[in-house]
């Protein structure tokens, strides 16, 4: 006989931020063991927890070692798997609660984004095959030194879904304070619709592309071990969006765009009348990259003003706009010339399908659709299965609706441009 | 050369209750080792903290499992020693922090009162070899199975005691809010004074007698490993009190009484009319003892009302009077006949010193201090070196004033009954 299927949950901090809500889970949790499951459990730290401790080592000192952060913030999900674990038991459950040193993840040292190198899953196996259900802390674990490291953000995403791999587990549920993965934004675009089935490839570029629901690293590990994911909400029944790897699926519909996202923290810089001389792109960037600042979308014209000269602009996260410009300056000073000049006023639009790869005519049907409703297209990137748009951050929301019109996204199981 | 002596500091949960406390210890630690030592630092959860997560837990289940106590309640212990390591850090000193899994104490698998069964000191030893203060969460160990245990009340104090021990410590400081263990309770006894030496057995009967500076368990530990006890204040730098071994100390001043403690949360018992045959007592305290009530003194005698019968009069803490009066009517029934009586009404005086040993009359000089007063005794219970009289509650202060001052306690370097 087999054993019964394996699920393994995750439940964020604001599902487990009071007793009350703790409890909700607990009963949640214990409903799908009498489906008849084996429960892992996943937790974040209760609501605002980290951010209370982040808070408290700043007024103690503002710039602490990292080893000793990855100490402090993982006490968040100990004291939350603890508790988790105490209600559960409160239901009449068996279970226990797992912290890095006894859940077998071992990461490199590189502390606050630790990467896990090694899981050894026997203890939780031997603990649900025990009938009982196990809470993990998510978001930390252990390091040949026996520290405590933490996975960075979205971290107890990644610890769900490498416990996932590890235990062979059947499915990983990640639960979280939406129905699941919606075409667009409800909140701008009132017609977007959930979305059932989405492939690993389209969740990867809609992570990064401003849609908050799940880290890119969870992701990445689920693609490559072909966990499915199945994100959904923790406050009722529902079914959410499953996350699945694309070759499993032939038969799955393909729309052209699958969803459309925006990023309204972007930022934008032009540097103008630099020389046009090998080496200029490479030295502004690499000053920038030197920074830690991260640049997405890039493009080089030549100059408006100069002839013989180049512009060269640029997007940044609204946060790194300042330091990127004090950057910049001074490298044009050293380049001999060029003005600088940003804005913090745009938006970064973007469409995401895998059925891009074989629909002709996306990327001028969203250009179109902008141009209609009168908004000017600042920058264009284009990948396989994307397409992103900067343009004025006042008409982002507009430029959302539109798009979503245009592809039809919002018909159940629409068929746009197939 | 030798290396520089290695100083063992704890300080309690006072200490680091605040960030500004907390850079005040850190101050201090910074001090002590300008001197010329290395520094291993023990510290206790801040402030509430501990009664914190123990409310929150109480919301969620009122009888959690211990196992899973234990790691919620280590959890504060881990968050303080984080952020005093982070605090030196902020001084300009080196400094990481250390929780169970990296502190080499090892212990049995016995949640919320575990024994240190092992520690391996090498990983602290290399940190302060290092010119590093080696910052440790007191309270707290691992059993066999990686699973985090706790060291039961005053826990701090024993993983302070037991690190001493492992790193062959000079001296183990214990910082606290009182200048020292005192002759009597200052709060009461307004010429009570600090005593500069006192004998760990002197220590562990005061420590049981009502004295709350210290628990029993880390001066056992402190006794049987010969590490000599520093009890000072955290708030300025004068030289508390001394524990330490008797025969080291030949030459050291020993009055026949060290100090006079007085413990309040005493109720009385008293079963009448009982049967006077064998088995009688061990039937009552057997059953005590299976609901884990610990009883103190005990007085047999005659029955005042009937002839041949006995009369049973014991002391329980305050918290068991009910527990302890419901489980002994119960037995008085099933030995047919006897009227339980209580009262949460005494209190119970003692004194203590080493002295009494070659001292004759101190016990007598006790009584009659007392009865000078107008005190009645209700019970009284002696060991070689302690003294304790049951007396009505509302008369405990006077008592102790009226036996500081027959014993002369508040005179510097007193010689009472020499």
């Amino acid at each position: 006989m087999n054993p019964p299927p394996l699920v393994v949950m995750k439940f964020g901090g604001s599902s487990v931020a009071s007793p009350d809500r703790m409890k909700n889970v607990a009963r949640r949790i214990v409903a799908k063991k009498h489906e008849g499951n084996r429960c892992v459990v996943v937790v974040s730290a209760m609501g605002d927890t980290t951010d209370d401790l982040i808070d408290l080592s700043k007024k103690i000192n503002p710039d602490p070692t990292e080893r000793e952060m990855d100490l402090l913030m993982s006490a968040g999900e100990q004291i939350s798997s603890a508790l988790l674990a105490m209600a559960l038991q409160a239901e009449g459950e068996k279970a226990a609660a797992f912290f890095a040193p006894q859940l077998g993840i071992r990461t490199d040292s590189v502390h606050t984004k630790a990467r896990i190198v090694d899981i050894d899953g026997s203890r939780l196996q031997k603990e649900v095959g025990n009938g009982s259900i196990a809470v993990c802390a998510g978001f930390q674990g252990l390091d040949s030194e026996n520290d405590i490291t933490t996975l960075g953000r979205g971290g107890s995403d990644t610890t769900a879904v490498a416990l996932a791999v590890a235990l062979r587990a059947d499915v990983c549920e990640i639960y979280t304070d939406v129905d699941g993965i919606y075409t667009s934004d409800p909140r701008i675009v009132p017609d977007a619709r959930k979305i059932d089935r989405i492939y690993f490839d389209e969740m990867l570029e809609l992570a990064s592309l401003g849609a908050k629901v799940m880290m890119n690293r969870s992701i990445e590990v689920a693609k490559k071990y072909n966990v499915p994911l199945h994100v959904r909400s923790s406050l009722n029944n529902n079914s959410g969006s499953m996350i699945v790897p694309e070759e499993e699926n032939p038969m799955m519909e393909r729309p052209a765009v699958r969803a459309v996202a925006v990023d309204k923290d972007q930022a934008r810089i032009t540097a103008t009348d630099l020389p046009d001389k090998p080496g200029v792109a490479a030295k502004i960037f690499g000053s920038l990259a030197d920074a830690n600042i991260n640049v997405d979308m890039i493009v080089q014209s030549s100059s408006e003003q100069s002839a013989g000269k180049n512009d060269i602009s640029f997007t940044v996260g609204s946060t790194d706009l300042k330091k990127a410009v004090d950057r910049l300056k001074a490298v044009a000073v050293e380049l001999g010339g060029g003005h600088v000049v940003s804005g913090d006023d745009v938006a970064k639009v973007s469409i995401v399908g895998v059925g891009m790869r074989s629909h002709a005519g996306v990327a001028a049907r969203m250009f179109q659709a902008l141009a209609e409703a009168g908004i000017n297209i600042e920058m264009i990137s284009t990948s396989e299965i994307k397409v992103s748009c900067i343009i004025d951050r006042k008409q982002a929301d507009e430029a959302m609706r539109r798009i979503h019109a245009v592809f039809e996204m919002g018909q159940p199981a629409f068929v746009a441009a197939r």
